[in-house]
């Protein structure tokens, strides 16, 4: 009998009314045969409810009571829930955090160890639906956990490979993943099948459907997940390890991701010696700064060049500031910044073996006279750095040249 | 070290500046030389708010799955407060019910029956100060049970047994008990000391400082308790196995009590024969319906008599249907009934030795031209069921006739 585990968000939990059409969902995948475990965030807007009360108890509060406080949302609704299908006539009961998924690391951003699967199993197993508090567990000292925000859509990825589920579905207010944010481009597409890889790097540079690391756990782990609309009756997109069947058709490129949290650094007369790259980079991976593009241009036979690097625009002020103060080590003439930057990138597992869609990427760009800061390619994805006031041009003229656009409108929304 | 155990109630905990407060006195008892763990309730309201989802989820709802809802409540103050207290700088921490308040009996209405003192012990020798969700602990299913409504009062105690505190302190919206409810007689005192006895005998009918279970508890475990206010530095009143000291001097009666919750049924006719009253009322208890009073009085050399005994005003048409249902096997003439009936009690320790009190509390009534429809009495307290309309001139003039009036007003409200 086939296993799934369906994870709900908080929009799809505000509201007994809203819960009941849950339910529904939740019967019709029980009635058509299949094992179902369901793992529920708390009712949109009471987790930011309870962090605001953390924030005024105590500005800096213990995150191990932070974690007893916003932990009780979750629980709330997956009691809520299990009541609501008992009532409809399916046998359910809820299972909480700390009786089956043990977590490790920081109170407030912890992770998933370990799901006490022998317990879930013999729930299913007897037909009993079980529905779970996502977004929480035990940790190594007996205590509450929590998995930092969004951790719900990690919870349920984890449980579904803890129980050995077949797939696990997503169900949340966006009725799948897009080639591009349709708040830039209306004509953006659904897609019917991304891998993983596309995934993450679609997450991780703005498309917020998905909680990254649920991503990357489901590849580690090689369970499919599926996104789709908890208000409406629509296909979805499949995240998947490899593009088949109809997905084998797809266009080369998934999508096209904009990124607006970029700031860019230059230092100008470094050294042009091996090592300098290090000895700037180092400091701020210290100090806890992602770093993400560095072009490092030397200045011919001069034995000085330029390095520029980005870094989050949260972390623009300290960034600069650690590299003040290492100035007479680092040794450079300017330092600049600039935090009107943004990052467009083409994402698809077609990238790999075609040189040629980098190049149309950038003919596509200079065509518009949108000027290319920086390049970072990697095996799916090729990112320029360009001016913000540009990202949004860049994005349309890229979705346009690369097929993506959907023939109407219409289509782009139900497709 | 004195080891203490303080609970507040839900008003006292009814936001952030308010568990700010609590903050405060929990420290104040610290910085005093004491060991300190402090049982919670949720904020005022909040357990009204998830018991309503509850029924818009299910009307009939499973109570396991309603305890996993409700629980929340605590969790939320208990991790509130933990913050609150370590940003004042003592050290603090939360611990659930469900890691060391073993409970068991029916989800929704459980009892505690044990608490692992040993962590507790160990955290309030280090100086950590211990706070704890109320109403609260884990089943022998190792599921999340509640203890019914009131039941932080019941954690308290039952903690504070298990802690071997020295006393428990309920902190509440009231500053102590009264000689009988200030809303009826507004010259009413507050009482230094009342034993366990009375306090059963006043909370039992309608004093409702306290959850009568916790008290029955406090008496069994010898464990003085103290109610005060949880919002003015007021003394309070101690609750102890036996008055000493001060209290010994104190009036013989301690209050007078009140209960509106009475309904009476008359059969008359019945068969003045050993059995009758059981043949009655066992029925009725097999049914789960309490009752009270019982007066079987003999018509003379008829061998036909009347009896009249009262029940909870809520179970007036069960119990009616009980009776009607067994009209053949029981045999009476008529079948009344009256719920525009109340009790009048007085209640104190002095009640035991001194027959006197009762006739002199019949003297009082009857002048006042108060008929008595039923009388009861036990060690520590005399019942009259009177017509409700006479209810609170009844408690007015005992009150005033066994010297419990205060000297004036302010002393009323103070003392």
């Amino acid at each position: 009998m086939p296993r799934i585990v369906m994870k709900f968000g908080g929009t799809s939990m505000a509201g007994i009314e809203r819960i009941r059409s849950v339910a529904q969902r939740v019967q019709r995948e029980a009635h058509a045969g299949n094992q179902v475990l369901v793992v529920v965030s708390a009712m949109a807007g009471e987790t930011d409810r309870l962090v605001q009360l953390c924030r005024e108890a105590a500005p800096l509060h213990d995150p191990t009571e932070y974690d007893v406080v916003v932990a009780s949302g979750e629980q709330v609704t997956a009691g809520l829930l299990a009541m609501t299908l008992q009532a409809m006539g399916l046998v359910a009961r809820s299972f909480m955090g700390w009786q089956l998924v043990r977590a490790s690391g920081i109170h407030g951003n912890a992770r998933v160890e370990a799901v006490e699967a022998a317990m879930l199993d013999e729930a299913l197993t007897a037909g009993t639906v079980a529905v779970i508090p996502g977004f929480q567990g035990v940790s190594t000292d007996g205590r509450l956990a929590t998995l930092g925000r969004g951790g719900s859509d990690t919870s349920a990825v984890a449980i579904a490979a803890g129980v050995k589920a077949d797939r696990c579905d997503i169900y949340t207010d966006v009725d799948g993943v897009y080639t591009t944010d349709p708040r830039i481009v209306p004509r953006a597409r659904k897609l019917d099948q991304v891998t993983f890889e596309e995934m993450l790097e679609l997450a991780g540079v703005g498309a917020k459907v998905l909680q990254v690391r649920s991503v990357g756990l489901a590849m580690r782990e090689n369970l499919p997940l599926r996104v789709l609309s908890a208000f409406e009756d629509l296909p979805g997109t499949d995240i998947v390890a490899e593009l088949s069947g109809d997905g084998m058709e797809r266009n080369l490129i998934a999508g096209i991701a904009a990124d607006r949290n970029e700031a860019r650094i230059t230092l100008t007369g470094v050294s042009d010696k091996p090592g300098t790259v290090a000895q700037v980079i180092k400091p701020l991976a210290d100090a806890g700064i992602a770093f993400d593009m560095i072009v490092h241009a030397a200045t011919p036979n001069t034995g000085s060049s330029d390095l520029t690097f980005t870094v989050p625009r949260a972390s623009l002020a300290q960034a600069m500031a650690v590299i003040e103060k290492l100035s007479k080590e680092i040794g450079y003439t300017g330092l600049l910044h600039d935090d009107a930057v943004a990052k467009v990138s083409i994402v698809g597992v077609g990238i790999r073996s075609n040189p040629q869609l980098a190049a149309k990427m950038f003919e596509v760009l200079a065509e518009r006279q949108i000027n290319l800061l920086a390049v970072s390619t990697s095996e799916i994805k090729v990112s320029a750095l360009i001016a913000e006031p540009e990202l949004e041009l860049a994005v349309r003229v890229l979705h346009t040249a690369f097929g993506l656009d959907a023939a109407n409108l219409n289509e782009g929304r139900a497709a």
